[in-house]
């Protein structure tokens, strides 16, 4: 039975939902990133609060601390079971499989066709990640969509390579599909083949006969001209299953949440919402906003008189801006919560506008206000 | 007119009302501090479900960054002016003069009879601070409660230095009455001379001939020993005028809290329950708890199921100590709402024992559990 039902298009744009066990997911959405169990500077009151619909954890870091035993244990003593139960979050949680991290954070890597020998990035241990031990670690933390465990290349890379680390991926695939997950765990397959229409296309064809009930995009947005991400996007995205959800992996900024929802994407993740914050960039209609500006300093407004996010619209830029200013963690809270409210009124917006059958009219006019810079 | 409003009494415990244009303060309350005009973590919105009655800014730190005239001119164009409207809190606030941090924080600094100049501990610029500047920052951030500008001996100090502190603190107390405020502020002095009664008793009557609508104790928590800080507050307390509001300065731990209030003490601000948080301690019923001991990896219980803080009492202690150790923010979040929110609930129960007419009861109650420390 299909977890996802198609409700409208507006060109390539989709609307639908995504159903789990842990409810409904009303699609495009952005899935905030909660790196180890909480998404920095926030805690679950807000993430409910700012209507989030599914969040992220990542395998990698749970495994490490404080591993996926002890978040299983704890989750079932708190009621509530894994992840769901540690935080205390009952809404959907999408897990990766650490692939990404074991390539780009763990020191010392070493594939082989078992899995991935890895150094711990806090103390240089050593580790192994199969595609067996990523399904065992995802079944701990009970995560309602589970990502296969896959070989992410780096671009650019030449296609003799993206070949060779496809093949491994499906056969990682295979293994991963083999694995008994719990009964509420939905496994999604994840198409690589970097820029390369017939890889991918071979890539997407082979993990159909799997039978994955959902799809990802991986290994974009990790080198490539953006250009080329969303024409590869536009070309590539309508040829997916229109029975499955179809979820881009680790994109992006607003316009290429925005791209891709034009492509036929309908599940986004990223961390640059969250990161940026902590940096002092706040994300508007008219554009971004580096809330250290010297001219915030007196500026009364909220951040966003549009975005009227209802939890940090009573605060002035000019409030924000000494908080930032002076270091307090404050700021990082106000500005986190800030900016995942617009990415997911972003992807609300657009949902609204595809089953209008307007969304066009809703890229246009975002993309000239946004593209503009005019923040006033 | 009097600000302060005797309700009921319990040995020497009281319990009260202080009005203020933003509101009325039950006490014995205590009074969290938001330094920088966010209390460490927290945002306004937490203040509030908290059920602080009234916060503390710190005239030091906001003169420094961003600066008293800019907070006056943001807060009014904000709305509520001044502080409330720059952090957009409308309930009372108190701020100090400015005088603790500048003999605690800043480097070099030189006290004349005119004031105290002193550098800066951020860029080491040179600045003075005069009763009448302190007053002028004050009157600027709009605080509801203003302290005099006074001078804060460290202990141990001969009688002889206490005594020229003092009548320095009375001459400087005359020029800050003497400075015209806003209407709404009610300028506290404070009564300076360190252990000894008869120079206290003399400060103390000295400033009442100037006659401030409250009284605060300054200099004490800075160096004496417990005891004989709780033995002072015994005896002098109850000799302090019964019409006025008594203010413990930057006191401190529960059970100084506890004794304060069984002394007759009406207000209470400290560091403390914030500064401990970001440290990892907890403060329970059952005492304190430091949240990163490896008893609590797989503890699934609220921090204190007693205090049952409705904001952090869906999180596990194996939750908090996973996000206190690898980092994250929402740990420092979580642990200072807990703490404050101990400390409120703290004077709450007190203040509902005195106007039971017994509090012994409650502090023999509390004093037992909380010395007992078996946090289970």
């Amino acid at each position: 039975m299909s977890i996802y039902k198609l409700e409208g298009t507006s060109g390539n744009a989709r609307a639908g939902i995504v159903s789990t066990a842990h409810g409904d997911i009303q699609t495009p959405i952005f899935m905030p990133v909660g790196t180890r169990g909480a998404i920095k500077t926030l805690d679950t009151s807000h993430i409910e609060s700012m209507g989030a619909q599914i969040i992220l954890g990542n395998t990698y870091h749970l495994y490490l601390r404080p591993g996926h035993e002890l978040i299983e244990k704890v989750g079932a003593a708190a009621g509530g079971g894994g992840l769901h139960g540690f935080m205390d979050w009952d809404g959907p949680i999408l897990t990766d499989s650490g692939g990404f991290q074991v390539f780009s954070l763990s020191g010392l890597n070493k594939v082989t066709e078992e899995g991935v020998r890895f150094q711990s990035h806090i103390d240089g241990s050593y580790h192994m990640f199969t595609p067996e031990k990523s399904m065992e670690i995802q079944k701990a933390l009970g995560s309602d969509i589970v990502m296969v465990f896959d070989e992410c290349p780096a671009l650019p890379a030449t296609k003799e390579d993206l070949r060779k680390s496809m093949e491994l991926t499906l056969r990682w695939a295979k293994r991963c599909k083999d694995y008994e997950l719990k009964p509420h765990q939905n496994l999604f397959g994840i198409v690589q083949g970097g820029l390369h229409f017939d890889l991918r296309t071979e890539c997407m064809q082979r993990l159909e006969e799997l039978d994955f009930p959902g799809l990802a995009l991986g290994g974009l947005s990790v080198g490539e001209k953006n250009e080329e991400m969303v024409n590869f996007l536009n070309d590539f995205t309508p040829t997916m299953p229109a029975g499955k959800p179809r979820y881009l992996m680790g994109v992006g900024k607003p316009l290429d949440v925005l791209n891709g929802i034009r492509a036929g994407i309908d599940m986004f993740d990223c961390v640059l919402p969250s990161r940026n914050a902590r940096n002092g960039q706040v994300f508007t209609f008219d554009g971004p906003m580096n809330i250290k500006n010297e001219r915030y300093k007196e500026d009364t407004k909220p951040i966003d008189a549009e975005l009227n996010c209802p939890y940090t619209k009573r605060y002035t830029r000019a409030y924000l801006r000494h908080l930032f200013t002076v270091g307090e963690y404050t700021a990082g809270l106000l500005m986190t919560y800030h900016n995942l409210y617009f990415f997911l009124e972003l992807t609300r917006r657009a949902r609204e506008a595809i089953l209008e059958g307007k969304f066009d009219v809703f890229y246009d006019s975002f993309y000239k206000r946004y593209t503009a810079n005019q923040i006033n």
